[in-house]
């Protein structure tokens, strides 16, 4: 069994690496909050001091971290990953990025040696927890390949989408559509709600035909409800929006309709609700519309 | 068996004229274009010279036509359904209407002693020839229970939303969400395309996770594969867009992506695609981003 290598344990990171636990890997790890760590995972884990030891003590590493910025951090900063790694180990960086930073992470360790594969995953903390997440891959098939095992531990459906960046992009555009549908609901509902239709019964009418979407039926519920306890936060699925849109920017590609649901996050953000659930969208539309 | 009339044998009113005659019922039609009605369904109906005789010859009047203005004008203009009526008569318009026109013809119906529902559909040609409509239906419960063999021998999935105009809203609704996640998907899956990623694999993988929507499924698809044959055309669904941000407009519920949305359609007419699928949102995004 191989050795595994964890860096970043916050909400979605913790409960994977407790999967890999249970299913009896033995795991260095690293977090910037070391006292934390140490005492939820009590003595079944080796705690590292550096992103650069966890990598010196394991043949794959993960990282599970916020943002593009942390994983070039605990990549290339002081005491990261790429001092310490080996020609034979793997990297995987599950986080959510910018499929830009994820090739120039996979070109600097594949001039060590060294295979990385982009696994950001879909699914949120339950998925987390009840190892559920679908996981979009972006990387070379061998990788893919050595790493399945461990991503059959993590989650469920499990796809190569392609070369290192692709993973990425797939999950880039799942965020993309995910924001943009739940705002076309929230624009559909409260334009309802403020006509006086019952919605709940729109709602119902609409999941039968072309307008049915996963997020109608679980975000079109929220809204109705009015329930906005995340869940997934504006706050980080407006971060994900950034990625869309810098790399439709990048591509130079225009995203109208992004850019437009991510402005009415910054709005969310801007009245402090960036803690709410993404379905949010509809308790702005909800203030827009006066309805509330 | 009630004798029914029918006003407006277009592309969907025709297969939904023949579906009830192959169910038994007599039926007296009227359209503008009466030659081209006549020799299509043979002797098999009375044509009726006006809307007005028609509501005389018939206890059920059944309306399916382009929009608000030629409703109004069937039921209002000159040889009107309304000058033909009798206190039993029941008026069903299957049109995509605006909601507030909807409630004029019902007050003014009213007014005459007959019940009316407004009960468009979603579903297009195929949905109209198999009977397979979605029918979303705004009125009283009892014109409801009275018009369900009619719905059934229609369509399927059959819902009445509520008071009149309800139906309408619930329609519009549809349009709306539908409009907006084809814009969402191509967004996706162009800026997919120009980073060089196997689109087909980020739709497949998309589809098992909270992105997944009949649209994804179905558009998604047609985009991939530069299909855009109608289906339903994205003048139509201009139209429907417009009754969407009239009815905003009216109600003041600002619907910013319901108007990028349409500003898009408005795109594609002006490049003469008016008459292509509304996946062409993908067409569009194809040329903004130069990768068709």
């Amino acid at each position: 069994m191989e050795k595994i290598g964890f860096i970043g344990l916050g909400i979605m990171g913790l409960p994977m690496a407790k999967n890999l636990i249970k299913a009896g890997y033995s795991l260095t790890i690293f977090d910037i909050n070391t006292k934390a760590i140490e005492t939820l995972m009590k003595e079944k884990v080796e705690v590292a001091e550096s992103p650069k030891r966890v990598a010196e003590c394991s043949d794959i590493v993960i990282t599970m971290l916020p943002d593009s910025p942390e994983v070039k951090l605990v990549v290339f900063g002081p005491g990261g990953v790429i001092e310490g790694i080996s020609s034979e180990m793997l990297f995987i960086d599950m986080s959510t990025i910018a499929p830009a930073t994820s090739r120039e992470v996979y070109k600097a360790l594949k001039e060590k040696g060294v295979e990385s594969l982009d696994a950001p995953v879909s699914g949120g903390e339950v998925g987390a927890i009840e190892a559920t997440l679908s996981i979009m891959v972006g990387g070379l098939e061998d990788a893919f390949d050595r790493a399945l095992p461990i991503f059959n531990i993590l989650g469920k459906n499990i796809v190569l989408i392609g070369k290192s960046g692709a993973g990425q992009m797939a999950k880039v555009c799942n965020q993309m559509i995910v924001g943009i549908t739940i705002q076309a609901v929230a624009e559909a509902m409260i334009l309802a709600k403020k006509a006086g239709v019952d919605v709940s019964k729109v709602r119902k009418a609409l999941l039968g035909g072309f307008a049915q979407s996963k997020i109608l039926e679980l975000h079109g519920k929220r809204i109705i409800d009015q329930n906005y306890k995340p869940g997934f936060t504006i706050k980080l699925h407006r971060k994900d929006m950034n990625i869309a849109l810098e790399t439709g920017r990048d591509l130079l590609v225009p995203l109208s309709t992004t850019a437009m649901v991510a402005s009415n996050m910054d709005a969310l953000l801007s009245i402090g609700s960036g803690d709410m659930d993404h379905s949010a969208l509809g308790f702005l539309m909800e203030k827009l519309a006066n309805t509330n």
